[in-house]
């Protein structure tokens, strides 16, 4: 699959922004000021949020000022990908079973489980396509969504370390494949993350296989990270990928 | 109490160290190269070890070197300090409840607790005396020993922020005063921590007062703190004394 930049922005502190298409899936990149090769960070949202959403830019600019290559996807049935049937079902039945009151890890498994399975290929090709350039190399950072990144962490040896972040659904082929993911790991947490079960994160915390993984938690909800992991991620990453 | 400088010796990075007494307590005080006034961070460890313990000697002079006044003593029954009869009684009660695999908890709360009882009017005479200095100012970090911490955390309005270390017994009284702590807080955790229980750390990171509070965990057993946790250490104050 070809990959076609249709965009390009410079932004003041030189990060190049580059829209970009591989077949069906639209992407971003940003690369640093220099041109030497940079690290390529692989930056995954969970279904929600599109990768246009302010916060994530954020971080990946944050992150491409501190010399990284990063990439984000909306990968198939995220963002402004069309949805298919079975995904609509899902979300009317989860919204459904949340307005009841009703639990809803069924729901969630049936639709994360194949967003994950949808995802995974999607970013594979991703990071083939955007090894192949000049302006990255490896070794690769992967950072956010916790089951597709398990499982990418698991299976792809170019992924030499993980920021996962702990507010989503992790379906259970992705809770049992954790013990797999032996690169380094920060683990963040929002302590009070009203949709995900603290018990659940810490006792996922503890299944990851890796003898070097950390857990940053920070009190308040779902959305409410503090700026300051931004930058302690980064030097998580300068720890394993420099 | 008058406070004395006994030696006083310069490091190649700049850094001053003397040593000091105050009345009975020995104490260690760094200073960074600069004439300025350094943001003051007392560093206070736990009953087993004496305040030139090797790791707790690295740590002060890191933070020294990023600009810090550090002030390190050992408290009444710590160190080399004398113990009293009660002390003796409770450690041998102790290890003799440790060989036999029982409970050891009421132990802890009568040592540990008392200690913590003569620990905090030392610190705050401490605190007293290198504040008076030219070359120490507020506001003041504590970093360490967690019961002492807070407790004087939770009433000293000089100290502005805190770094706890988990693996410690910490008293009832302690336990409870948590709640009113409410500076910023850094809470590090060791989550193999052989002798202290992680369900009780993380109860007791949840009954902290503070909206802005962080907890870092890593794997592995209680002295296995990664040397990174010190740099974000000194960034957590970074971002609460300067």
């Amino acid at each position: 699959m070809p990959l076609h930049f249709t965009s390009e922005q410079r932004l003041d502190d030189g990060v190049l922004v580059r829209e970009f298409t591989l077949g069906e899936i639209p992407g971003t990149l940003w690369t640093p000021a220099s041109a030497d090769p940079a690290p390529l960070i692989l930056m995954a949202h969970n279904n929600g949020l599109p990768r246009s959403a302010d916060r994530l830019v954020a971080r990946a600019r944050h992150s491409a000022a501190c010399g990284y290559a990063v990439a984000s996807i909306d990968s198939a049935g995220c963002g402004d990908r069309p949805r298919t049937a079975a995904d609509e079902r899902a979300r009317a039945d989860l919204r459904r079973a949340m307005r009841a009151g009703e639990p809803a890890d069924e729901i969630f498994e049936s639709l994360v489980g194949s967003l994950v399975e949808r995802a995974v290929p999607e970013w594979r090709a991703t990071l083939d396509a955007l090894l192949a350039l000049p302006e990255t190399r490896g070794p690769v950072g992967y950072s956010g969504w916790t089951a597709v990144g398990i499982h990418l962490a698991a299976t792809e040896p170019r992924v030499a370390a993980a920021g996962f972040f702990a507010g989503g659904y992790v379906p259970r082929a992705q809770r049992e494949e954790a013990r797999r993911v032996t690169v380094p790991l920060l683990f963040l947490l929002q302590w009070d993350d009203e949709g995900n079960p603290r018990q659940r994160a810490l006792d996922l915390f503890d299944a990851f296989g890796t003898r070097e993984k950390t857990l940053h938690a920070n009190l308040g909800g779902h959305t409410g990270t503090p700026w300051f992991e931004v930058e302690d991620g980064s030097r998580f990453f300068d720890r394993h990928l420099r």
